[in-house]
């Protein structure tokens, strides 16, 4: 593939195969857990559990991250998506020392996911602002969306 | 992104952004039925388990739908992605007000995700037929491919 | 879309929806076992966890099977790919032929996948070194890449 556009989804492809890496450590986790000799259910049961809540999300992560990507720009949503990855990397580790009795909830990464969405609403809007107005509308659009990146610094 | 880029993709991330709308309201409503303090076994298995099937058949959704976008055409594949988020709304909607005697089966969308099967055939098929023997057979595969995509309207 | 993005993705696209139709084939499976009138629970639930294991793993395939065509070249990913649906039908046949105390372990197709993985690396790799050092790194990284691709060819 020539490197124009290897250019503009690098750092994408870096996040996702990091990405790929946190699910391998995941399922090496869940395929430990299932060889032991004397099975623990409810650690199995746990961390089962975690590994699924993770993958249930992780099409739709991945989905909203190359979308903000390539209708955007590549570097905030490469840097959203590794925040992503360490909120998940808690949650699992989170998930596996509870007890049965507390466990985290199904969802996590809410606000990392909005802001992706966010990414891609902004990255359409402004391509159909200049689709129909011109280029004039550029540079607020620029402003609309750096000012959209600032939203993940807020801790 | 150059703004060609967008343009080809444009209608195919806003049925993204849809069905990410989607997923995170039945990730939403398995929430509220996990946190919900006298818990009823029977409807949380069922939100579940209809989320659950959801969400095992949206990467093939995914797959199938940017494939078709991306080979054929952008407008038919994305209509046809709108359809299909339709058919999974009332399919969520239909398990969870199931009693658990008669729920309705694991797959869903079938006609669906066949016709978007169909169109990365043709698209395929199309680009080999360009290929190999040059333009003279364009117009007899769109003749095609505009039949292929008449085969959604039919009820 | 026009014919030259299509040239450069077409094995991809052409092993995605062989892996559809596979994804197809397990669904059916499971569905059948599902509507079955005396329902055999363990033969019900050794399908379902076998569609389920096979279904987890199936957006990290894609994602690092892109990737991998998109970043280094096409028909090494393709054919990777293909090697991996056929470990994944074995695993997915044995799975459900196999008594319920010995199951296949929850992973399959590590190679392949770490395969895959690797040739993503080496084309990120592969695009920094060109970036920053020019084109003279050219043939040494093409070395690289072949002896990679002849990792597949040990049994």
């Amino acid at each position: 593939m020539d490197v124009i556009v290897v250019e503009s989804i690098y750092l994408l492809v870096i996040v996702t195969l990091i990405s790929v890496l946190q699910n391998a450590f995941f399922a090496l986790k869940v395929e430990k857990e299932c060889n032991r000799q004397n099975v623990n259910t409810s650690a199995f049961e746990r961390v089962s559990c975690a590994n699924r809540n993770c993958m249930d999300a992780y099409p739709t992560f991945l989905a909203v991250m190359w979308c903000a990507g390539l209708c955007l720009s590549q570097a905030p949503a490469a840097f959203a998506g590794i925040i992503y990855l360490v909120v998940r990397q808690k949650y699992f580790v989170g998930y596996m020392g509870q007890t049965s009795q507390s466990t985290p909830g199904y969802l996590f990464g809410k606000r990392i996911l909005g802001f992706l969405f966010l990414m891609c609403v902004v990255g359409i809007f402004s391509y159909l602002l200049i689709r129909h107005y011109g280029n004039d509308h550029k540079e607020y659009v620029e402003i609309i969306t750096k000012a959209a990146s600032t939203l993940l610094l807020i801790p």
